[in-house]
């Protein structure tokens, strides 16, 4: 058996939209609400944890089974907008890095700003 | 040069954040709330739009940029995510397909629940 | 029988949770992302609809009434974080609206950000 | 001068809205999406601190605004939310804490479920 691949997994998602007739709904705007609800969902299993309840998550089956559920179910949008809208997810974080890279060097303090309120790679709007 | 897969950028990521000093803050709960910030973050650029604007958004270059951003943001969250907690996204996507495939049978209609309110393959709890 | 208002709202959200000991878990990080899990929800029960199927959604008693109560959760969880940080709701909201009327003078166009991407009003960085 | 309420401050977005010829951007899903928005640019501001600087957000000026806005955002959105679709949103929160104090009896632990993923009034599903 071969690992799953995303190029793989994007064509699986595709297909069985299609054989059920969902693609109607599968437009770029509801598959951004669709993501955001999902990856929501997944943060509703750590709302209430302490941080260090939250380190153990994965110890308990059953929340471990839902984890990988809920991470399933945001690739499985996030996948989908992608192929709606023809971005190569991949390629998009590469590039992304690479810029980053260049934005915040190693050994220089990220300033208050990012201590405080968000981390320096937050900033999207380059 | 090669494509970017799964786990090279996993490992990019990991040692972005680790030579910045940055694994205290990426804590399971705190990347669950970042992922879904970026998700919204995503969602934002299409809040205002018509259905039809919104199939439109890639042939603006600068919010074709601002989607790909969003998209990389999303996928290095969700990642970093998957590594905290051990979770390997690509399985837990392709074991879920497998699991709806069953579920959700073709040619079987979803019915009325899944029409007015949600997909059938947004119900995670099995 | 008298109207419910804000503040006795929040008197009544206090002693609730006050009453069953969840204070603990009631931290103002908890109960923001508290807050973003309900908002989501909500718009969990628009995701899949049409402008038009969502501008109906109120004529299915039982949608109608799931509108109402995760509306009720976002604003018990909105009334529940100003609680714990001291800010004062409906003035915060009544000091923006002030300053969004100068910011935003009748009569001028809002130019072609405000209507690709995002609403004026959006901008809270002021 | 008078204190702000919610009816009031409802009118005032209604006219801020009519009088910029905002409305036709208004519909049902996209003030759900834009209120979804908003809730996760408040959590924004926590997501990388810790409990302890969570709970003293509010001592730092700048930030303090930043929360107090977002709270503005939301609410907002939320009440043109409601007015779009005619819900009361102190109506319903004040029935929802009716049929939570039936739900959970005080002094009846809430169990497992209830700890370790999510609180019991987080299930709306009644």
């Amino acid at each position: 058996m071969t690992e799953p691949d995303v190029q793989g997994l994007q064509r699986r998602l595709a297909e069985f939209a299609a054989s059920r007739e969902w693609q109607p709904y599968h437009t770029p705007k509801n598959l951004a609400a669709a993501l955001s609800v999902e990856a929501a969902e997944l943060l509703e299993i750590f709302q209430w944890l302490t941080p260090e309840e939250a380190d153990r998550v994965m110890d308990d089956p059953e929340t471990a089974h839902r984890v990988a559920d809920e991470v399933a179910d945001v690739l499985a949008y996030l996948l989908q907008f992608c192929g709606a809208l023809g971005v190569d997810p991949l390629a998009a974080l590469s590039a992304k890095i690479d810029r980053n890279e260049v934005r915040f060097p190693v050994g220089r303090p990220p300033g208050r700003a990012a201590r405080t309120s968000k981390e320096p790679d937050r900033h999207s709007t380059e």
